[in-house]
């Protein structure tokens, strides 16, 4: 009797994270990212394997919080210094239209019609920042030159990606215009720039302030509780500017880095904490966004040689210029595979073209199981070629 | 073009998050319970005042992963010994009968047919136990003799109020059966039983172990990770028997609560800031619940006595009998003040009488209101009277 509400989405939601955590320390256990411990044990239980559990407004938008969270805490270890540099700019710029142009070529190489080559295309240009920014973490690898790089280039990515998705929705529908592209790229560049303002002027200080008040000697936790509000708000400015909310949760955890606070390690161990379990939402997630019975025979060879090009293509987008920008041919590599994982913005592209008819539902499963190939493929190459001890 | 993605339930998300937070700072600056800060959030963007979040599926997901987390945080306070005594289960048994009369006979004063009177009795039954619990927390009591009997008649309280909705279930239908019941009371009981003995004999040994392999050496966090994962596979568990997933997490953390571990402080601090989320996510979803423009008029007579009725019936049920067995008049009192809040369980008792035809919109509405109210009542009292300095 009570069933019908247990075996619902609550219980499907208590089961994904037991097998997230257990994903977690398997993958621990056997010297792997958590990464892609995590997507299999969502790949497992999803509708791909056993069925227990289903992708639905529910999972996605838990993923969405996951996200949110596990950015700002990463936001947390980068100053807007290191990553603010033009030649980022540049690398990012190259990294979005070259993917681009490889993903359309290749399906109409493969036949596809105008529509679905311009969309995968634009699916090709999203980078998952998330994903390549917690294999860094696990590695300690944070601090090093290739990661603020990595960084730097994804935030510029999140913003040229909008522009690509909204010239392509242009393009298909004849209404392109010069203007609305201006006012999207304006928005969004404009949202970024307020951001930081605001956060170094009104957030670090008012962290500090809070910090020496009584209210913080009383709840230590309030602390913790201001900046993960922030974080929140950041995000839902972000969304309304048009750009991804996790790129406002990183420029809120970003506005915090340099802060030097009483109660500092309590915020780190606060942070560090929240992210094992975000990250883990939104891992699993993703596992469960595939339906690996939707994939037909015929796209197979598709998908490998999509998947091909979505790395290659990113490698050479980002790791020439980087390389030709003096790093070291380790660390443009290193930047190069980095971008590569399109995780859920791949997917998000993919459903928005799906909703919108311009492609069909053999397409939209091939984007999403390149968009979790290349997740998956990073961390494995990072963690056990780029990084190996 | 996001706008249809991001106006959805993940940018309600977000919203929901970052102004729970803000609920729960405000709270803290006027000196209230973060209970009450964070629900009086949510009925500020839900349908009651804003309209900015309606109540979904999803909400109720997110609030069920949150007490979830919540009630397994809270079990790492407590031993299994300090819990399971003979008389809070004689006091758990009049803590459920009292309130199913008092419902019952009010429901018939007020006229409502038989069928809905059966049922406003036995959603008086329930008890949240997350509310008391996090309210006692908060103000540093889980260590009192009060704070143990609370938790320890919750935990009696769950299993009876799982048995009075079956017979409740079955006088309604006419199909009410002994065996039937004794059946549902038997795993409630036997998965409790089960539990400890797994939790004392298997887990806690585990965990033990694990602190000390390489494992955790290299990834500290693994310890804490496992905890998680076993409190949510508990949750699961406690469901598929019938109770509440919340019961199973608890007794998951209970598990753990006296094991000496190395890195036993990394594992209180993650729990305590998992806490501070889950609850946020928990809370302001009971403030989402409420549509206060369903109320009409010749209710609110009903829903002021019911809410009297539900509180006085659970200090009479519970509080006379602790006092009877010696408790002092303040610790009774406030035994019987913490076991009135019905908050999500009695909503959930609602909402099954609403799905089966039981209840009309207008009882449903009330029983959610009297929920809300005795769970905002409660650390009012708690803090501002019982406990006030």
């Amino acid at each position: 009797m009570f069933e019908e509400i247990l075996l619902s989405s609550d219980f499907q939601m208590t089961l994904l994270m037991a097998v997230a955590l257990g994903g977690y320390l398997i993958a621990y256990r056997v010297n792997q990212s958590a990464v892609v411990g995590i997507i299999l044990a969502g790949i497992m239980v999803g509708p791909s394997l056993l069925g227990l559990v289903t992708y639905t407004d529910f999972v996605s938008s838990l993923a969405h919080l996951g996200a949110v969270v596990l950015l700002f805490t990463i936001g947390l270890e980068f100053s807007i210094k290191e990553i603010a540099k033009i030649r980022y700019l540049v690398i990012g710029l190259f990294g979005v239209v070259v993917p681009a142009f490889g993903g359309f070529f290749l399906a109409e190489l493969f036949g596809f019609d105008f529509k679905a080559a311009v969309f995968i295309g634009v699916a090709l240009t999203a980078t998952s920042i998330a994903i390549t920014a917690n294999v860094l973490r696990e590695m300690g690898k944070l601090e090093t030159e290739a990661a603020k790089a990595i960084i730097g280039i994804a935030v510029v990515d999140d913003v040229l990606a909008l522009l690509f998705l909204s010239m392509a929705e242009g393009i298909v529908s004849g209404e392109i215009s010069v203007i609305s592209l201006l006012i999207i790229g304006a928005k969004a560049v404009g949202f970024i720039v307020i951001g930081i303002i605001i956060g170094k002027l009104v957030l670090a200080r008012f962290i500090v302030r809070l910090d020496k008040t009584s209210l913080c000697i009383k709840y230590p936790e309030s602390i913790f509780i201001f900046a993960i509000m922030a974080a929140f708000f950041y995000a839902l400015s972000a969304e309304l500017f048009g750009l991804s909310a996790i790129i406002g949760s990183f420029l809120a955890g970003a506005s915090f880095a340099n802060v030097k606070l009483k109660r500092g390690e309590i915020f780190k161990e606060g942070a560090d904490h929240l992210q094992i379990i975000f990250a883990s939402i939104f891992f699993v997630s993703l596992g469960v966004i595939l339906d690996i019975n939707s994939i037909t025979i015929n796209l197979i060879w598709f998908i490998l040689a999509l998947t091909a090009v979505a790395i290659i293509t990113k490698i050479v987008g980002c790791g020439l210029p980087a390389r030709l920008y003096g790093m070291s041919l380790k660390d443009s590599t290193v930047v190069g595979v980095g971008m590569a994982p399109r995780g859920e913005v791949g997917m998000i592209i993919a459903l928005i073209g799906l909703n919108q008819g311009l492609i069909g539902q053999g397409v939209y499963s091939a984007i999403i199981l390149v968009s979790l190939l290349t997740t998956i493929i990073t961390p494995l190459v990072l963690r056990n070629w780029l990084y190996k001890k």
